[in-house]
């Protein structure tokens, strides 16, 4: 039967690895057309994998054509050509099989460039237990019709979440729960409208010019100082609403001190129209310091429209986050836009709000503090150890999941990078970040997440990166 | 302790009832401010009803402002001029407290008017069995990040679905999984383009043209013939993407004929960049006849968009929906737009998929179309028993949750519907889907929407009609 190796501590899950390695058989020919593949208990039981590991393998490979089904009878591998929905000549006009793959997760000993979270972490039991109960407790009230704007429950765990943990007064009237972020900007750019010129701070998040773009709005990059955007270079442009993201800037790092966030207020205040979008995504992982007060809770003039995900401090796939809008364009949003459905579902909303309420959420935050408190410390402490300590200096490594760090290096970050990778590790440099022509101020920074990586391999790994360094000296 | 008497039948949902007595009192001074309330246990045990009927009941409440909780001590009557996140002197940028309040649902005896399913007869305990066995199965995978087009295996299940309910060839590749079709038509917009002017069918789709607004997009109502959207209004139009119901047209219950899918589909090939919305939402209900096959899958020129929903085939609160991209729409949009993560919990996805590929979903179709059969005929054979059997004539009975009954009457349609609403009936009228300036052709035709009506109520519900009508004369 077949028979691969799996990498049980890969971050690529079993489920992908089983799937690639049955693409590459039927790529190679070793699993010739119209050949039946094992059932998936018998080859589960053969690999030691669960059956619904080998169940999502064969789903994607069904999803990407390599395989076919006939009822009762099992998976069969495609014939290539002549796979059903690509029969009508069609496949020219679509090109690579290879092109439906998931994203393409290189394989890195190391990865400091990847920011997603470590899902290890997170408190599934428990979150499963409530799941549970939420089935019971709820029952056909599920199905139920929800409001626009998302479970009274929810948006009152998050009223009280908000005041608790962010010292922030937000009426549960005020906040509208939605299906990510990127959809929330798409609401918020149909809230403010089409006419108006959008910025949004350079470098930054990437996605947000691409929604502007998608949504055919104007739209500026904002230059940044040491405090975050640049007002000097916001003043000079022509733009309404501003997108900024002053708890903790990605990738930066710079935390807004309080004297800009001021300044943006009254830059808002001056003159009809103009709002800021402050996106509070990351604010949950400050390491010390005060809080600063969010511009929300500040504003006096209702400018401010505040956003926060769960996708963040919970796990990509949880697709929740809610914008917290001003009194007078919350009634605008009901006037004109109460009439889109609430695109969270009302289980993920009941379940989310029992996690918070139950304090669940909180305990969950504080033990991913200390997580990646602990790796941000041993990550320092091996790079000032490190043979390379005198040639790097770090910076902004006070909130959220990444530092800075800049290297003195003739060499060029896109040449870094690559003999990085290399030997295994992956970086990335705040140049990667710039939108439209590159900046010199911006050269050779490292951006440095390090929320997924592996401790057990921090010692190998900085023996790779002096490896690196020291190939440049010589 | 606080009494009330419960409408056990009403369509209105405990929680609701319980919250409305409850905020009847607060605004009457029964309920002092800073009066406790009685813990949710408690009353639930008093008023036998479940903990969670409270617990929603009081969440709305806080939700609204009406009541406060302190920590360990239970639930407080607000001084409605001094709780806390009205405090701030915004009080009277917001107006009234009640407009929170749940989209008012006026009490009806008989309501002909709401399209809402019958939630009691989705099979709850079959989903929860299987949202139950997600959990075991997938544990931890659930959290994993998701494609931006839906979980594989939910692709697939729809994917057999079209082909082998509804006879359409649409690869899994091809379907794009979303929260909504009111977010897929968002997504639509962005990808063909806000520089092109949409149509619409007039009567039709209410919501339709409010999301064109929002997206500050050309839309043009077009008219309706026999057949359908007319092709000639059309051709007369600057409409390049043009969106229809042909499977069955709301409100007017029409089924497009295939001469006139035909005419659409030339018209749509005849010039580069024109493209068709085929909305399939209601495809499932059809009751007699043969299916005709959809315009996605006689198109040769890849210029349709299929859409459909499970919102409307499981509950509201489900949303999932999906579209069906011809190949080089669907390469566009892999370019320019699989930025977007998708917008459905992976939980939810492989709930639905399991459910499609256990046959649930086709067993709770056929079991809905029954019921809406039996619903539809006892209703149409009461009508035609009726004192005012002679002056009315029903119209497109064959599909879906509605028919037309045309009414020769001297009254207008605003008064019949007046008249009916004083003795409890809920009546609507094709007249009110009109989009822009009122057309006589479009008089006395009654919307009759039969899928939520309790059958218990028919006689009485005839007698009041009939009263009506009779007044009429008289």
């Amino acid at each position: 039967m077949l028979t691969y190796n799996f990498e049980k501590n890969s971050k690529t899950p079993l489920y992908e690895q089983l799937y690639s390695f049955i693409r590459e058989d039927i790529l190679a020919g070793q699993l010739p057309p119209h050949s039946k593949l094992p059932s998936k208990r018998a080859l589960a039981q053969h690999l030691t994998l669960s059956v619904a590991t080998v169940q999502n393998a064969y789903a994607q490979l069904i999803a990407e054509g390599y395989l076919y089904t006939k009822e009762k009878q099992g998976h069969f591998v495609s014939s290539l050509e002549t796979n059903a929905p690509r029969e009508k000549g069609r496949e020219n006009s679509f090109g690579e099989k290879g092109e439906e793959l998931l994203p393409k997760k290189e394989e890195y000993f190391f990865d400091l460039k990847s920011n997603s979270l470590s899902e290890e972490n997170f408190p599934f039991s428990a979150w499963a237990k409530i799941m549970r109960e939420v089935i019971s407790e709820q029952g056909k009230g599920l199905l139920q019709p929800l409001q626009y704007n998302g479970v009274p429950e929810l948006r009152c765990a998050i009223s009280q979440y908000l005041l608790h943990f962010r010292g922030m007064l937000a009426s549960p009237e005020q906040i509208i729960i939605g299906a990510g972020s990127e959809y929330l900007y798409n609401l918020m750019i149909q809230l403010l409208g089409k006419e108006v010129s959008y910025g949004f701070e350079n470098p930054g998040y990437e996605k947000l010019h691409r929604i502007f773009r998608m949504n055919r709005v104007a739209h500026f990059p904002l230059g940044m100082d040491a405090d975050g955007l640049s007002c000097r270079e916001l003043r000079c442009s022509p733009v309404q609403a501003v997108h900024i993201s002053p708890a903790h800037h990605y990738p930066t790092g710079i935390v807004m001190p309080i004297s800009r966030r001021q300044e943006l207020l009254r830059w808002a205040a001056e003159q009809k129209g103009r709002y800021i979008i402050e996106d509070d995504y990351d604010s949950e992982f400050r390491f010390s310091g005060r809080p600063i007060p969010t511009l929300f809770s500040i504003d006096e003039q209702q400018r401010v429209i505040y956003l926060n995900t769960f996708s963040k401090s919970i796990a990509p796939s949880i697709r929740i986050s809610y914008m917290v809008l001003p009194w007078e364009l919350l009634q605008r949003f009901r006037q004109e836009m109460s009439f889109y459905s609430c695109t969270v579902p009302s289980f993920e909303q009941y379940t989310l709000a029992k996690f918070i309420r139950g304090g669940g959420f909180e305990r969950h935050i504080n033990r991913m503090k200390k997580t990646y408190r602990q790796k941000r410390d041993a990550l320092i402490e091996a790079l000032q150890a490190s043979a390379f300590a005198e040639r790097v200096c770090i910076h902004e490594e006070k909130a959220g999941l990444h530092f800075l760090l800049s290297i003195s290096t003739e060499l060029a970050d896109a040449e870094i990078a690559r003999r990085a990778a290399a030997v295994g590790v992956r970086l990335s440099f705040l140049s990667e970040y710039l939108y439209g022509e590159s900046n010199s101020s911006y050269q050779h920074q490292l951006v440095v997440n390090y929320s997924g990586i592996d401790l057990s391999r921090l010692p190998e790994a900085m023996r790779r990166l002096e490896e690196v360094f020291l190939a440049e000296k010589g």
